[in-house]
């Protein structure tokens, strides 16, 4: 027989541990969602029925485990930190125009942007509803923390859109906006857990900025994925961001940086199709910017995993947490 | 000199009770709103630019003073009331693509649909930010109460939208739909002052249903404006409502009637423009529609005056909730 503390010692895997988040939260979101008006469950159920990863799920698990608490008793914050993510999934394809995720249509180009606008809206409060149900100090400290978090999420966005329109900005500016677009839910669902099983202040921080720099670690990769990914693995065009004038983070490298010529920054600010594209990309990383935004991921990864060491956290969910980390900063996810 | 208890005698002025609301409440709206990103302000000072009347602002107040409590103390209620609202406002306008209200561009027509929707999100958002910061029991209270509300409108424009798309409706779908729509935040506003004082759970219920039987007064009465109301006085085309097969009490009224003839019927179901449209309402009118209206309006009038029979309310603050009640669902308002 296998002794009980082998199980510590496996290498844990990221892939089961979000099959697991997934196997205890979606149904939980599902019977969550079917509360709301019957009106709204084609677009809701359409949407959730894209699937997806269950990370942020499954960070809010982890971090009730990590601090000693069940995973069962999270739950609830991970359904939550769910609907909001799901609510900016639908916002922001209105606002991207964008007809497709997941090779599906997205719920505005299928049901209409009246209903993805009032499907975001319903799932939004519904989170918020769902931890102020039974106002325990725990849960109603969660509650604040999601608002304040989805709040961050929804100022990072406003940033992005109004980048767009701008000719320049600095890396600083842009991992600012990051930090809120994508670091504030993803901080918020590490500490999450903890802040529901009680956990330390101490130990709420250290969860919170692990999350934090994980969500910036991130969205470099996901930057990068916009410009250099590959079609197949990534399901967009080559270099979807810079066709649209995405002011992404290589964008913003290739901005401030010295060695980036002249006729490239033209190119950037100009319209790009096709070849142009593939072109522009390859001068990007020639000067070096694929290079220093892979650093800038790798660099809030390190930190990431380096805010883990200021909490007294169980090892197995803290190794968890690690393996998870990993995997969606990895450049093939 | 005039004795202190004049005051009470005077029969309240529901125009003084509404200019006193938006003294209070409109400075310290603005003042919260500042804290948002300041890539949202400009869509949402041109927004709040346009004023409004303070109504739900004041029934907050009000909710605050009938039960023996400072107006002062419910402010912030009000403001989270008003911020709903108006995030209302912001993508209800997406929705029925509204291009003007008060005589000004919709914020989706003057910046982009993106800029509303997301200037929405931060203004629900902030309403429930605002009343967990310092969460006391009350105050908890009231963001779940406010969430719930919130979820409750959603709802009934979920309906109303798929209502359009329906050929039939009864009185009494339409009816609840209104309830949801206009009913649930009238009713959150009247009950939140008194949750915020810590007011007994029976003038909070009886409170909340004065709101609510107002809320559908008030929609009867507006849809009642929507198919004959005076364009210098709505702001809006004659018979608007019917234009856009907005399925209003009246059309509901309509449809369910014996005596609406067989060609009323069809030309409600078809396209109208122009003298159809004040053909066809003056046929509602003659069949007794304008009548049916105005009596379903009336009655939820009676038995919001009533509801406040059921609670012990200070006389002064008591009488002005009847006034506001009376001013809000006069016709010529």
């Amino acid at each position: 027989m296998t002794p009980p503390t082998m199980i510590l010692e496996d290498a844990p895997s990221a892939v089961e541990t979000l099959q697991r988040a997934s196997g205890l939260v979606a149904p939980a979101l599902n019977d969550v969602v079917a509360r709301l008006s019957p009106e709204l469950q084609p677009a809701i159920r359409h949407h959730l029925g894209g699937g997806g990863k269950f990370v942020r799920a499954g960070l809010v698990l982890l971090s009730a485990a990590a601090t000693g608490a069940g995973e069962e008793g999270a739950v609830l914050g991970a359904v939550a930190i769910e609907l909001v993510h799901n609510f900016s999934l639908l916002h922001d394809d209105i606002i991207d125009g964008d007809t497709e995720r997941r090779h599906r249509p997205t719920v505005w180009a299928k049901f209409g942007v009246g209903q993805a606008l009032i499907a975001g809206d319903a799932l939004v409060v519904l989170a918020l509803q769902l931890l102020l149900d039974e106002p325990t100090p725990e849960r109603t400290n969660a509650a604040a923390r999601l608002a304040s978090a989805t709040q961050a999420m929804i100022a990072g966005q406003a940033e992005d859109m109004a980048m767009e329109r701008r000719e320049s900005l600095s890396v600083e500016e842009c991992l600012e906006m990051e930090a809120g677009k994508t670091g504030a839910l993803l901080s918020c669902a590490a500490a999450l857990g903890a802040v529901l099983s009680g956990a330390p202040e101490g130990a709420v921080d250290a969860l919170a900025d692990f999350g934090r720099h994980l969500g910036i670690a991130f969205q470099a990769i996901d930057d990068l994925l916009g410009v250099w990914g590959e079609p197949a693995v990534t399901g967009k065009p080559v270099g979807s961001d810079l066709i649209r004038h995405k002011k992404s983070l290589p964008v913003a490298i290739a901005l401030a940086s010295q060695q980036v010529p002249e006729r490239l920054r033209r190119l950037l600010a100009g319209d790009l199709a096709g070849r142009d594209v593939e072109m522009v990309a390859r001068m990007l990383e020639d000067c070096g910017v694929r290079e220093a935004t892979m650093a800038i991921g790798e660099a809030h990864l390190q930190a990431a995993l380096e805010a883990l060491d200021r909490a007294v956290l169980v090892a197995r969910p803290r190794a968890e947490l690690v393996a998870v980390a990993r995997y969606v900063t990895a450049r093939d996810r």
